[in-house]
């Protein structure tokens, strides 16, 4: 296989969705620069690129962000039979304040004008092609040594309201982002226990379900 | 910059969303193979990979989504302006029948159990994860100098009952793929005038909208 697709896959297979790694430093604006940019390369309906980014380096945000985090915690712990409950209690879901930046992004349905080519059969389409600017977004990041850790432990009005955006605006994500230490050689749901990855052929199918 | 930083960003910018380009050979079965596995090794929330992938060759299956598609076609025409109308019956937005394999992609929301980690709060988190492993397997089949093209000109219903998908799987994308001539220097949409891409800048904020 030639080189460029090695690194591609080499980059896909080490990419882990991070709590625990990440050093804190300050992070490099080139490096960010880098990593927003192949987010923004990602492919989009109609090539309406629905998404913006917002870097969040504000430590009253982030703090507010992390208590609005901890409670809907414990709201899911409480939905848990006892001993996914016990388990549970012992993963750590979040590395907001530990990041070196939070990196919200969201999705706006008005860009790209009124006829959205791509998007009159499939309404969620223009969400899709914000989530595969996340995932270029996310391997750019594994490339450069950093690590992203996506957290939806939260309910979309607070973010809305917490970072004023429009009512339009939808927050797709909320990603921990920054250098780590290392990335993780098992998910760490799977190393703690919480679940096991299945087998791709499992999930493979010819011509019908 | 590292070799392999410097692939994955020369794969992300290269990669585009393929109509003209398919040479129609066949598909090398282990080239398939691993491009699914880049997919499945996609992030997904609470580690519950809710996605199938259904490969297609059988003709007739192609065929009848094809006419499916061209009927949508005409369905979005009949909303455009006249001068609007008179450039999207120059563009072509599908490779269904050129392409090597057409790829389905689904989400099963049943797929990692009752308490799925990360989805209390926001439902649409496990259709997140189907999107975030289409676009491992876009960047991947690049790298391996195949192409994809994604159609949206179908409605659910139709595709869930030409591939036979249980009542909760939903079909998230028709994905065109298979070896191509080459990628496209700038997206097929803007090389013909439908749309221009916008400057990372205009879509980037900090701390708050």
């Amino acid at each position: 296989m030639q080189t460029i697709a090695a690194s591609v896959y080499d980059t896909i297979f080490a990419r882990r969705d991070v709590r625990g790694e990440f050093t804190s430093e300050p992070a490099d604006a080139q490096v960010l620069d880098r990593i927003l940019s192949a987010a923004h390369a990602a492919p989009s309906v109609g090539l309406s690129q629905p998404w913006d980014f917002i870097v969040i380096e504000d430590p009253d945000i982030r703090r507010d962000f992390w208590v609005h985090v901890d409670g809907e915690r414990s709201v899911f712990a409480a939905t848990l039979p006892a001993e996914r409950a016990t388990l549970f209690d012992r993963l750590r879901i979040e590395g907001i304040l530990d990041a070196s930046l939070g990196l919200v992004v969201t999705y706006d349905p008005d860009r790209g004008g009124p006829h959205v080519l791509g998007r009159h059969a499939i309404a969620d389409a223009g969400l899709y092609s914000v989530c595969l600017a996340i995932e270029n977004l996310w391997l750019a990041a594994t490339a450069e040594g950093w690590g992203v850790g996506w957290v939806s432990f939260y309910r979309e009005r607070f973010v809305r309201d917490l970072l004023s955006l429009p009512a339009r605006v939808r927050p797709i994500a909320w990603l921990c982002l920054g250098p780590v230490t290392h990335q993780q050689a098992v998910p760490d749901l799977e190393r703690q226990g919480w679940r096991r990855r299945v087998p791709l052929p499992t999930v493979v199918h010819h011509n019908r379900w």
